[in-house]
């Protein structure tokens, strides 16, 4: 451990409108020393999402508000460097939340040991809260079962193409995905296994959702909102379930956005929308890593995800989930282990 | 039976916008004669409900569409005056799709003899798809359950003021209702027992209903739909219900109207909004009728009806729906049994 120095990115301005550059603020200090109870965590991976910018915001809505000039909060795996934690040993590989900087300390609140035999990647992605998110959305809330039809929007994002295959798994005879791009929709029907895929920057995806579910869908799961929540609420089958998990589509903006103007279709098919966020269930980490190991130990559901590389990109990282360019789950590569 | 006339009121024109007289048109023909396995009745009351709009247009949502020329559908009692049919006999009074008209034939389909010591009016508000809507609306899509707070929309309405009610005997620890003048909103709570009512006609509904539930409303029942269902999403408990009961703010547009716009709640909050339209579960209204009848007898639930006198009044009965005139459910009083 050469290094004395912790590079951080701080929050420099709350986001209004657009995320972009203007919102972080480059910054170091001194590696800190853990105290009693704590240990020190180098940084080797940090984990974005897109409610990371709501937390940026003066008021979150569920998490403690960041303050200006706090490092940007973010989930990672840190090796551990230094320990005055009787759980933690030097040389474990911690998932915590390490925040935007090569260094952090932590009590363990919050803390989970990477188990042995699984990356960094994993643990990031299928494993933790993104995958438990896509598991818990489709399975507990959207109620997936055989013979289900199902769209899911933002499909090739971290959490939307892992509800997509679980979906599948749980025996759903058509899976469709909407995706910004042609190499998406080829890469969630060619690699991933959905059924079909849409390129919702399309003239026509209202077109193709009717034609891809005549008799409508059973279970809409939305990462997006917008227009995409509006075209799914006119496919609906009876009873369908529409699964809110995200809105990214409404992330950026200041002004008020447009709801779905066709909610009342819920009425008209019977059916329910319902939101859910997984921090609620994350005490039933463990049923749901139990449900998801064997399908990922036999090659049913993959995991991908979206690496940058470097310190200096851990802004860009969190951007580019709102300029949709990230293809699975967006990591940013920090630090080697020692 | 000395009239040999059937007045009857025909869809002249589908509604676009306000719902008004011209969509009506009267006209008559000679009572019909009941072939076997029918009965023919005479119209008592008529009881009408916001959807009735929806059944005029050229698609209707879930029931099947009037023609231009039909006579308008309704549910209403009759006296069977002559019968055919081995279940009813002469002297009945029987529940059915009579439609706006004097005399009416009908094979039994989706009729109901009106239970010995009922009135019609019972018939046609408490019992009945009115009251059912309000309890399974209530009960079993809001879950409403002891200590809950509940706000209804539309309270002074047909459902609405049934709903708050069974939520009060539920147990709920505060029902608050939504109503459009002083003198509905004393009725609430004065009568029917409403722990409070709001005008939304006031400036400062958002502000009242914030202070009515300083911790949010764990269920909200809406028949209303529009700026009220925002009100409600920004005012929600955790893991709260929101029953879309009803949208009759926006039955009467003919362009579009904004959809909630802050539907993303329902993450924030674990919520969920549900849809249901009763139809689907009217084969259980004996457990409903069941459940509800021994709180009428005690007294702890109260119906009302607004009846208004005489065929002519047939349209006016449903389009007073529109403008907010009606307390409790709206009938129409045809004729007098023979």
């Amino acid at each position: 451990m050469a290094e004395t120095i912790n590079r951080q990115w701080l929050l420099a301005a709350r986001p209004e409108g657009m995320l972009n550059e203007g919102n972080f603020k480059e910054s170091s200090s001194p590696i800190p020393e853990p105290g009693e109870g704590e240990f020190l965590g180098k940084t080797l991976f940090v984990g974005v999402e897109p409610a990371m910018r709501g937390h940026m915001l003066e008021t979150s809505a569920y998490a403690q508000t960041m303050n200006i000039g706090d490092v940007i909060r973010a989930t990672g795996v840190s090796q551990v460097l230094k320990s005055n934690h009787p759980d933690y040993a030097v040389g474990d590989l911690v998932q915590h939340s390490c925040g935007f900087q090569d260094y952090s300390v932590s009590n363990g609140a919050g803390a989970v040991k990477v188990p042995a035999g699984v990356s960094p990647e994993a643990v990031l992605s299928v494993f933790g809260g993104t995958g438990y998110t896509a598991y818990y959305g489709m399975v507990e809330v959207g109620e997936v079962k055989e013979g289900d039809t199902v769209l899911v929007s933002g499909a090739a994002g971290a959490v939307g193409n892992i509800a997509g295959q679980v979906a599948k798994i749980k025996g759903a005879s058509k899976v469709v995905g909407l995706a910004g791009s042609a190499e998406k929709c080829d890469w969630l029907v060619n690699e991933i296994g959905f059924d079909a895929a849409i390129n919702y920057k399309d003239a026509d995806v209202a077109k193709q959702v009717q034609e891809a579910f005549p008799d409508g869908m059973n279970v809409f799961f939305d990462n997006v909102g917008g227009d995409v929540l509006d075209i799914a609420l006119n496919n609906l089958a009876l009873n369908a379930r529409v699964v809110i998990c995200g809105g990214i589509s409404r992330y950026n903006k200041d002004h008020k956005v447009p709801g779905p103007e066709n909610y009342f279709n819920l009425v008209y098919k019977r059916a329910r929308m319902e939101g859910f966020i997984i921090i609620d269930n994350l005490h039933r980490a463990d049923e749901f890593a139990g449900a998801m190991t064997p399908w990922i130990e036999d090659g049913r559901l993959k995991y991908q995800v979206d690496v940058i590389e470097g310190f200096e990109n851990l802004p860009n990282g969190l951007i580019r989930l709102f300029t949709g360019e990230n293809k699975g789950k967006q990591l940013i590569h920090v630090g080697e282990p020692e």
